[in-house]
């Protein structure tokens, strides 16, 4: 039996082009004498479709372009993933489904039973769990279709009481199929692919398994789509950030997979990795809003600079737009650093200086002010007179603004609301300050773009005279080690004093962190590139007296 | 058996306070020969403790402190509610509990079983579902101890594949005991009332049921603590909106409660409940945070003048601050009017007008802008510099900006991010423009407060010559019928059309509503007092193209 797997981009509720997509492939399929074409888990509606699965008219929706590339699946059979209604009284409205296709209709469904339930899933909140489970049967093959998570449940704390593979081997299935919707981050591929042998090794039958690919919003999906011989030998990798099709020879005699397609490099280090994750995710939410060019205020530091020759690979250097805003605090090098990096970039930039602006500002709070010191308020306000001239520009020509907060600054609260915590997107929002630096290096593998002076200046707001980050926060090799163990791992202080910090150290970021929710929940979207990013997946509460 | 409900404000984490306070009222409980006292469902960590849970840390430190609790639990039973670890490996590694103490000591615990996973609540993020069940025995009496919403099992549409009272009432329970956590919303008091009273019918014997009161950042409780007896009639009901204590004495012959308090009444209208809850909502963000002091921008509309009465009610006039902040669009009635509530509320006010300030942004970016007309760029930028001078008193002085854009408004997008849509907490965020009217004419029930002439002008930004809202938007009237059965009641364009709107109108709407998805997702939070407010109770996708 020839199957093919199919890697999509699709768009969250984009119906008719999702179907578009879809019926190119089943065409494709067709034209290559595929039997069966296997798609990822909810392709039809995109994922994750959220609240909009508690419209009754988004489900019929999804049912309709379900029943409208049934009629397509004619001489061949199509797997594909969609949400349904769960026709029972009591549970939850809905199954997160497979629909088998064929013969021109539905022939069968299979629901998922482990609903992912933590971090950035909210599964439950929709779905049924299934208990009830049966092997498909297509070309007198019998396979064991599961749906993502329903083959997680292996780790050494199981999340859930139960596992659906545990029914379906009695049936014994020839096959395993898994649809899923896995997001990326720079760990995942890996344990991915471990959970996916333990699978094999404990049932001892090879496994196809699809992905999608893309960014949605802030999670991003990096396909990697593979099938998997029972001895454990990976057959064939997919490609990686990339839509991908391609064709595994089933051989029900022998029970062995076949791949005849070109080996795909998969992408080596965990910079690599974020690097493609992050081109990819401002690319997409880009394209997908039809929008078209970015703009950012370049302050002579690393961060924007890093971005912008993220958003210049990802959009082109003529669609990035950089403003540089130097006030009174601005140092020369960084005007001088700036320049040298557009000219390395190739974007376009406008230079708006500010202290005409912010010397308005203060005649005008001078008679509430008085004779007050210089402090927070007035560096907030320039970093606030920056936000309002971008936006203005971005509102003037249709730019949208990218964020340039790394996560270090984000955790600790390390920057001015409604000032430099601006944008339609955080591009470093899930990168460490340290990553940061890896990042320039990866972006200066080949030549020189981010100019060496600006990855080796002592890093600064330049909101005041002579200030360093490092006037307000611990250095950042030790903050980022600190917040890693905090934020990704969730250790208590306790914890991550016994490995050897300081504990007026760790209290202090930890305090830092937590006093600081209210910055981070209003702060715009942050591409996720690893496994505990801020934003959907980290959910605390702002009013709250817990280490703070 | 004396029998008393205590209803607490905590503050999530705030384990020192949190236990100090129980221990009081296990005093005074002891004090009124109470045998058995019992608290609401996780009071303990406070209610939602969201990822705090994820922190084994936080779950040791509950559980220490309803060690230290039980300690004081001698001559007298308490139950209360509070996080556990879940024994087993397999499964989610919490139980949301209720512990039974008494002689210094745990006796018993109960789990919670259907669990919360929609609107704001994400319980099966953390806790596993129980399915064996046992009643309580104290005192020799037998009692059907429940979490929240176990008893909530009993719509038309019912979550949940099981109840825990199906097998509970086989033990043959004196006494249904429910401890909760049960947001207020304004319809919220009637349909909980509704619920319980079916589970006394059912079940046929007498019901205590114990709520939190106070809010928690977006999350208000009113409390609203009650004892029903098995005919249905209610005992006694507890204070909304206040901590209150109240003893039930219950006979085990006749198996009947009574308690001798004096009736609390309950507050009456929608809109006084909305006032109770909006308040409440404003005082314990200030207080759990100890801030004391709000800053907003008075416009001379409504929603700025109503939000400054709101303010004054619940913080004190003397606690209040507005800035008036007129440009060469404000109108002579606006700076007046604003005037004049400032007189009748007593709060103190600044007027900074923004002209100048205006005028130099304009200029600094005329080399750019050139000359094309004036437009959304040059309106958003008057309301981000009134954002920039009430952050920079916020920052200066202390003060925490309140928000004022109102529900109508935050569906369609009418506000401009990092302008007016600042701020530490929205007030009106779920308060439909419509309601905004019927709130301020409860304001000036007794006396006029809000002028006349605030309430009767015509809604407008004053951002440009002779603006009014309805120029951009469909009269409130009409545009809040329709959000309330997209946003509320989740209905698709086709049945929104059924009931009689234009679909051209409809469509617009709900185009709107979805396009601005990534404004809403950068706002305060939302003081929630609908049965569906923006925030973390609504989760649509930024990028995505259903009906936008």
């Amino acid at each position: 039996m020839r199957i093919s797997l199919v890697q999509l981009n699709v768009t969250i509720g984009d119906f008719e082009n999702n179907i578009r997509l879809i019926l190119d492939h089943i065409d494709r399929a067709k034209k290559s004498s595929v039997d069966l074409v296997v798609f990822p888990e909810l392709i039809i509606s995109g994922y994750p479709p959220r609240d909009f699965l508690e419209f009754t008219d988004f489900i019929d929706r999804c049912k309709s372009s379900a029943e409208q590339i049934a009629k397509s699946c004619t001489g061949i059979s199509v797997i594909i993933g969609v949400p349904i209604h769960n026709p029972k009284i009591e549970g939850k409205n809905l199954f997160n489904a497979a629909y088998v296709l064929g013969d021109g209709k539905i022939l069968d469904e299979v629901h998922k039973s482990l609903l992912p339930n933590y971090d950035v899933f909210d599964e439950y909140r929709y779905f049924q769990p299934e208990s009830n489970f049966h092997c498909v049967n297509i070309n007198n093959i019998k396979i064991a279709l599961t749906i993502c998570e329903d083959l997680w449940n292996m780790e050494d704390d199981p999340m859930y009481i139960s596992s659906p593979m545990e029914s379906l081997i009695k049936e014994n299935p020839s096959l395993m199929i898994n649809i899923a919707a896995s997001p990326f981050d720079y760990k995942h591929d890996n344990q991915r692919q471990g959970i996916l042998l333990r699978n094999v090794r404990k049932y001892s039958i090879p496994l196809l398994y699809v992905n999608h690919i893309g960014a949605q919003t802030e999670l991003i999906f990096d396909g990697g789509s593979l099938g998997i011989n029972k001895d454990g030998q990976i057959v064939h990798e997919m490609k990686y950030f990339e839509e991908d099709f391609s064709i595994y020879e089933f051989d029900e005699k022998t029970g062995l997979l076949k791949n005849d397609s070109k080996k795909n490099v998969r992408p080596g280090s965990d910079i690599e990795k974020i690097y493609l994750g992050l081109t990819t995710g401002i690319r997409d939410y880009f394209r997908k809003q039809n929008f078209e060019k970015a703009i950012l205020g370049l302050s002579g530091g690393i961060d924007s600079a890093l971005v912008t020759c993220l958003a210049a690979d990802a959009l082109g250097p003529k669609n990035v737009h950089v403003i540089l805003m130097p006030s009174e605090f601005s140092s020369k090098g960084s005007v001088d650093d700036s320049l040298e990096l557009i000219k390395n970039t190739g974007v376009s930039h406008d230079i708006i200086p500010i202290k005409d602006i912010f010397d308005k500002h203060r005649a005008a709070l001078k008679p509430f002010f008085k004779d007050l010191p210089f402090g927070i308020a007035e560096e907030n306000l320039q970093a606030r007179i920056r936000a309002a001239l971008l936006m203005a520009e971005s509102n003037k020509f249709g730019y949208i603004l990218l964020n340039t907060s790394n996560k270090s600054e984000v955790a600790v609260g390390y920057g001015t609301l409604y000032g430099d915590m601006c944008g339609g997107i955080a591009v470093l929002g899930d990168v460490y300050k340290t990553q940061v630096y890896e990042l320039s290096k990866f972006i200066n593998r080949n030549k020189i773009i981010i100019p060496e002076s600006i990855i080796h200046k002592a890093p600064s707001a330049e909101l005041r005279p002579e200030q360093k980050d490092s006037d307000s926060l611990p250095e950042y090799d030790l903050l980022d080690k600190v917040l890693y163990q905090y934020v990704e791992l969730r250790k208590g202080p306790a914890e991550i004093i016994a490995m050897g910090f300081e504990k007026e150290l760790v209290d202090r970021i930890l305090k830092m962190v937590n006093r600081n929710e209210y910055k981070r929940y209003q702060t715009p979207p942050i591409l996720r590139v690893s496994p505990k990013a801020f934003g959907m997946g980290r959910r605390l509460p702002i009013v709250g007296k817990y280490l703070s």
